[in-house]
């Protein structure tokens, strides 16, 4: 089993979809062992922590090239820009110096790291509570804290200033301050309004953060069903979606073996596992709803939690009471664990176990530190339902719950939808910071329109965006097979890539402190016709390279300066850098150059301009 | 010449993108002609006039299936819902009784409404004033405002009853009214605030209108360059946009064969051409851009508004004071028209041509009914340069421009950026507005993110759907070749797609009367299991069929009770119509079985219902 799924890691992660290039391969190491290969122009670094001088927070630095586009008229070429630091959810796998080896799985990292908190996490004297939240509370800055601070600002100090002016120049950004510290992460754990899912018993995780004064993230639905897809594919979908941007997973595998394939994921993940445990449960039962209890219920718990699962999706919130609500929508009750729920509800007439079981839920959460996801059971699947009285009843409900888990010092988000036209997303946002005391909320999408099935990565990346910029912490992703099939290889990685631009254009509205940093790195490459750097920096080098070398695809034309679009004759943005090179030539300030002196002026340009 | 171009179109509409099912295909007729065939279950209907009994408005009517869901528990198939009324902008090439020729074009509908309105157009009468504008200002309704006046409604009967209810609760929707007369639309036109871009030499067009208090529109851009691709190539292009989705087509062609490209696609296009003539200019100047003068220009307005141009990009809001102010942009000039005139300005010194000529332009459009598409050739060209004081000067000296325009009852539209981070967006909306007096406003994405080239369909469809709903009319499409290269087949697609998802979400979120009908439609579809009517309703019925069929490709799947993503031992949809159909079993109102007399009924629900 175990080499089996290894050599379909590596032949995966070695194959190509078809509209990809050849610059993704396996490097072979001495001992065998094999790694993802970075993007190009790409390596990792690390950066240490000063409170935790054992953690080592990844990051991916992007070299530029030099600017050599004056070449033409016989200027020296400058020296290329620093090299920008990126977020990087890719984990060991782009690391020249890790062996990837599947069956021994991640480096168990946080293990080093216990330590310095070891005595903290002791049963005696925290009664077994080992909560991120719980160590925020009492004023403990745990390595996982400084980890996220250090990852979410990103250290670009070369472009210091720029980074300083840009926030202090935008008008939204109040909340976030210009420096992510230790102690505003941990401010914002104890406040419930960010959270770091990080079970204990998930040592090879590199700490993430949700919440809405921090880059908004996104997940990656992968998992088998009962009708496609193996337990080595799975694992290949997480890897595949880490490499492309996803900062969480959910496994929402069914069928069988649930557990083993949770395992194989769980010991080869960087970024944290969520799960809807109900699913597994379900399968122990036949799939009768009607037959789950409280007491095997409890046991999957357990069970997923010794595994590690960062976070679990609980219906807790699909009350009796609402489920008539739900009769007359167009499309019903569309989350499988909300059905499963009314179903369960229906059938015994009483209220949902989870429900009145909740503070039992949450001493199991407790003791490993698994977050919740609180479910959005009744979220509505159509334009037709959106913002109905089920929706919002269901919400009231869990923030309610928000508060009891609060009480254990339970880390808690809130899922939402779903399906919402633009109008009625706001709404969406608002009423969950209200209802919910400002806990984390987390959307799938949600799809703006129901007509364009085969593009709702589309449809939801335009309401992901949105509720990113309103507030929303974390985006599910939604590929192009949303309602269609299930998402392969491809299907992943345009998933993943929508709901990066969705997140990032989020994080650009929201004034997130050096978001906007590698747009303009990017445009002024682009600007400066420097192509292998706009390649390098943008979301998929190899998508844009592939896409420019479709039309000119001569090596030349990578340093060429003008592109397929406008050809070689005219090129709109030559002529604004053949007015700069005048004003410069001329000696003086570029705006004074056009606006003192011009008659004089205007005929030496016709004169010295270059002739294309 | 010709027979090479219909040899290309016939085999270009005949093929297949790689990713496309065979349901497209060219039938041939008895006397050789060719047609696309029309989407699955659709056929092309025509709404007759009452003012005017020529006019033929084109819609496509989407037949649905029988709800035979209920069939596995010996329940009688239900009657199919009524057949769906459809936007068409196809034109004749998916109409059955239409002959395709090329070299003869399309029929000369327009032509035959003169006799209606000759004597209003007769130079005695009017002065050579002919344009929507000057008939609305004179009370005056004509086939081309019935004409959209149909076809914005598209006269859902059937459904009437939804569309009102829906149409009353909307908040947004206010200035938009349930029905829309000719009368509203000639208001509209008479005030400024939407245009019919249709030149008198343009007899082949089947008129639309562009207005915030109408449907959202979008335009697709086509056009060789210099470096790539052929007349044939750009015909094919424009009748392959159309098919998609795409309401109006720029034809951008640089290079050679620039008259004879336009003439091909303006005899051939049944929706509005724009164009942007400095480009053809520029040709006749051997690319330089300082030897432009009126004179070429004006003769080449002329030369373009004889052939039949809709609507002509004209930069005339590019002056000489605002052109230092791009000199500190990270990305300067962008726009081709922009960085064209700023050219010409710095090297004479002198006011822009097209500034100063403002009223002579004014003189030719309305004498062939030719509408201002204002260029804001000063735009920004990343997000770092958004909403400068380039842009805004512009946009102060289109709205002047507007005045003007409408002094001569010239129609006009004001095009606008382009990137613009999302929470600087409305301030777009709002400002344009209010200095061009609510003209519509034509925008190019705007793209919400720089850093994803190869997904600029994506980053833009973000913005677009955003300013759509914040009252913008004419969407610009941006494919997944922006930046990088020219687009293809497949670009062209995937752009006009991304664009009617945007411009739909809009509409759903204006509260557009009827727009959420087809969501809703296609959403009981999707709960019921018509797999079949679920494709057939959606903007691209190949990929979602190829989509659905890539996981299940038999065709019992299509009528399963179940999908892939769950597979046929649980269902949420199913459950769902479980507690309905139990519900109606029972003989109550759905709420009722739920709230009343639950207890006594959970026994007999879990002895009834029906096992997977």
């Amino acid at each position: 089993m175990k080499t089996k799924i290894e050599n379909s890691l590596r032949k995966s992660l070695n194959g190509h979809t078809q509209s990809s290039v050849d610059s993704e391969k396996i490097t072979s190491e001495p001992n065998g062992g094999a790694r993802i290969s970075a993007f190009p122009a790409s390596r990792k670094i690390y950066v240490s922590g000063k409170r935790h001088s054992q953690i080592r927070v990844p990051m991916r630095e992007i070299s530029l090239t030099a600017n050599d586009h004056r070449g033409s008229n016989g200027q020296a070429a400058t020296a290329s820009d620093p090299a920008l630091r990126a977020y990087d959810t890719s984990g060991p796998y782009t690391d020249p110096e890790h062996q990837v080896n599947v069956s021994r799985g991640l480096p168990r990292i946080r293990s080093s790291w216990d330590a310095s908190t070891d005595r903290l996490r002791s049963p005696e004297k925290l009664g077994h509570n080992v909560t991120q939240m719980h160590f925020a509370r009492r004023g403990i800055i745990t390595p996982e804290m400084e980890f996220v601070a250090i990852r979410e600002s990103l250290r670009n100090e070369a472009y210091r200033d720029l980074i300083e002016r840009q926030h202090a120049g935008h008008n939204f950004g109040a909340s976030i301050p210009c420096e992510i510290t230790p102690e505003f992460v941990r401010d914002e754990i104890a406040r419930g309004r960010a959270i770091i899912p990080a079970n204990i018993n998930h040592p090879e995780l590199e700490p993430m953060i949700i919440g809405r004064n921090f880059l908004v993230k996104i997940n990656a639905n992968i998992g088998n069903s009962a009708v496609a897809s193996t337990i080595e594919e799975e694992v290949e979908k997480m890897v595949w979606a880490i490499r492309w941007g996803a900062d969480t997973v959910m496994d929402l595998s069914t069928g069988k073996n649930i557990h083993e394939t949770r395992e194989w994921i769980l010991r080869n993940s960087p970024v944290p596992i969520g799960t809807v445990p109900i699913y597994q449960a379900l399968e122990k039962v036949g799939g009768k709803a009607e037959e789950l209890t409280w007491g095997i219920f409890r046991d999957t718990l357990i069970e997923q939690a010794e595994q590690g699962v960062d976070y679990f999706t609980i219906h807790a919130g699909v009350r009796l009471r609402y489920v008539p609500l739900t009769a007359k929508r167009v499309t019903g009750i569309v989350s499988r664990g909300g059905s499963i729920l009314a179903k369960w509800c229906l059938a015994h007439h009483q209220e949902n176990f989870l429900y009145t079981h909740f503070e039992d839920v949450c001493e199991i959460m407790k003791a490993y530190d698994v977050s919740f996801s609180l479910g959005d059971g009744l979220r509505p699947g159509c334009i037709a339902d959106a913002n109905d009285a089920a929706q919002f009843g269901e919400l009231e409900t869990l923030g309610e719950l928000t508060k009891i888990a609060w009480k254990h010092d339970v880390q808690v988000m809130i899922e939402g939808p779903g399906h919402i036209p633009m109008h009625m997303i706001k709404e969406n946002m608002d009423r969950q910071l209200a209802a919910c005391d400002e806990a984390p909320f987390y959307t799938l999408g949600p799809l703006t329109t129901d007509i364009a099935p085969g593009y709702d990565h589309i449809t939801s990346a335009i309401g992901a965006a949105m509720i990113g910029w309103y507030g929303c912490a974390l985006l599910c992703y939604v590929t192009p097979k949303e309602h269609l099939g299930l998402p392969d290889r491809d299907d992943v990685r345009e998933g993943v890539i929508a709901y990066r631009i969705a997140a990032h254009a989020a994080d650009l509205a929201k004034g997130h402190p050096g978001a906007q940093l590698r747009d303009d790195v990017l445009s002024k490459a682009r600007f400066e016709f420097r192509w292998e750097d706009q390649f390098n920096l943008s979301l998929d080098p190899e998508r844009a390279r592939e896409f420019h070398d479709a039309t000119l695809p001569q090596d030349g034309a990578k340093v060429a300066h003008f592109c397929s679009m406008c050809g070689p004759q005219f090129c709109s943005m030559k002529i604004t850098q053949d007015v700069r090179d005048y004003a410069a030539k001329m000696g003086v300030a570029e705006s004074e150059a056009i606006q003192v002196g011009m008659s004089e002026k205007a005929a030496e340009f016709r004169q010295s301009e270059p002739r294309a």
